[in-house]
């Protein structure tokens, strides 16, 4: 038995987390002012924006999301990454484990730290949610994404928070290898 | 019923084929010569390249390949489309139906044209390939990529020629967004 629901898309470009310590080091005393609200309560886009920069070449314009973590982590897709010459691992974000080395540039200093990875594909929920779409003790999901270049995708994982809304986030390769626009209605399949 | 075989994956980077009377604006008398063969039977991609361009940015170096055909077509992945600020159709290789107008430019020469697409997922097959492999008689499959950002594809047409080399053809945002490498092996999958 399949069981199906709907859950719209947010689509998440390339983007830097930085712990306190990190902030201080690249943009010292400039306060971390936010440009616009994210769909996930408490997270907003900065007006702040940095140089990513691996073995090959540079990104520059990348967002600094906030507020500030306990950990610094950029997020990149697999074409950034050939890009930036660099081969990050697919991780839950808060997991660095074998992240890839990359310098952060900001207007006050630049730092080096084993800090990229590919996001995982990732459904935010919380207690409520869980509850209301009977979710409960589900760790993986695989989404069916309808259209021209549709498809199923696996090894979706459900991503607790205290307070989440609920949305599937893709890195914007599983969005454009989909031709997914942000807010696009999807399917969650549940063996 | 689902009817499983391996096929072997190719990832097309984005590229331009020209016809004739385009290639002598771009190129003038500059001769098409052989860089590299490709996989497919007498088609290879050429020492040349040329910038595109659309109304927001430019991508350079991007490869011609040959021999040259009768018709001009700039293939280009979503993700450049976006770079390039424009919105080409998914279409199969030949179909400029909707195309997106893209201005090339080469050494001798710019011409702008409706020419842009996205290229259908699609598998090169001939008739001994459809014998061997009891594909007669079939238009469309999907195909199941495994490993950490796996899924399925749906949409994947057989695109038939006289003499093929049996190989699904994917552009960098299919290939990136499921972590595919040049030769990885993925199944097709038939109802």
């Amino acid at each position: 038995m399949v069981i199906k629901m709907k859950v719209n898309v947010g689509i998440s470009n390339r983007h830097v987390h930085l712990n306190d310590e990190d902030y201080k080091l690249l943009f010292g005393d400039i306060p971390l002012t936010k440009r616009n609200d994210l769909t996930q309560p408490n997270t907003f886009a900065s007006e702040l924006t940095v140089t990513i920069t691996g073995p090959k070449r540079s990104i520059e314009n990348v967002r600094v999301l906030g507020p500030n973590r306990s950990y610094t982590q950029v997020e990149v897709s697999k074409t950034d990454s050939y890009s930036l010459g660099i081969n990050p691992p697919v991780r839950n974000s808060g997991d660095l484990d074998g992240a890839s080395e990359i310098t952060i540039v900001g207007p006050k200093g630049s730092i080096t730290r084993n800090a990229a990875i590919v996001a995982s594909r990732h459904i935010h929920v919380d207690k409520r949610i869980r509850n209301e779409h009977n979710l409960e003790g589900i760790e993986m999901v695989s989404v069916k994404i309808n259209g021209e270049k549709g498809g199923i995708i696996n090894n979706v994982y459900l991503k607790d928070s205290d307070e989440a809304y609920f949305e599937l986030h893709l890195d914007t390769d599983d969005a454009n290898a989909h031709l997914l626009n942000q807010g696009d209605e999807v399917e969650i399949l549940i063996n």
